[in-house]
């Protein structure tokens, strides 16, 4: 009888899944769907906006703990730019943001890039560097200046 | 007669070189020697701290140039971390940036994310995202505290 494949890989079986798989983690506040996600090395790295950079597992782990606590996060992927070199796949990502505030919802923009490996266990995340957009990236995007960054 | 190897293959041999003259050409401010380590590649991307996403050679270029016109920036790197996936390399770096202030020079850190692709010119700049570091970043250095952030 034929091994059936691991429910992993079938679920990551491209970069655009592993990161529609990663926003939805972080729209559901979902650590381990999150944690599901990273590649086994010891060279993953994580920058959230405005933050320190997380080396290794153990670290990540800790951010997205910290980030979830508070709750998920309105965060999409709106415009991608794709570089696949064979088993790595570099994704350079305008992301938006949607928060509560006193004065109601307001919509940012952040820049992230995503790097992605291809493993056994399909494509898995290397890396994830997100830092404050601006107002060219509101324009960009045709949306209303927005004073989130 | 054997043709020689191209001048520019034989100094971007591998990714730490491209990455040594990356640093060497915002210390003296050469747009030249720096637009000449970026790949031929519609999908490069250039992100500086606290700027917006610059996709493509002509808005790279148009960055720098504006950099470069207020003088060199005194930038290098200082902790290094590498993944080398078949031909593309994936550096998280830990930047030391030093400014001139009316209080004197200041000390700062900012996180980069360099990736490089190897080519038939050896290996160039895909994409570069920096975003400004924090007082972790200083602490992990040793350094005393600074307000460059």
């Amino acid at each position: 009888m034929a091994h059936p494949r691991p429910l992993q890989a079938l679920l990551l079986a491209t970069p655009d899944e592993t990161e529609a798989q990663f926003y939805e983690a972080m729209q559901t506040a979902d650590v381990e769907r999150m944690m599901a996600l990273w590649a086994d090395d010891d060279e993953v790295a994580c920058v959230h906006p405005q933050g320190p950079r997380l080396l290794g597992a153990h670290a990540i782990r800790a951010g997205f703990d910290e980030m979830f606590g508070r709750g998920g996060v309105d965060l999409r992927a709106v415009q991608v730019r794709r570089s696949v070199i064979g088993h790595c796949a570099v994704h350079q990502v305008l992301e938006q943001v949607r928060v509560a505030t006193p004065e109601g919802p307001q919509t940012g923009h952040l820049i992230a890039t995503n790097v992605y490996v291809k493993t056994p266990q399909g494509w898995r995340m290397l890396l994830h560097h997100a830092s404050p957009g601006g107002a060219r990236e509101s324009h960009e995007l045709g949306d209303a200046p927005s004073t989130l960054h």
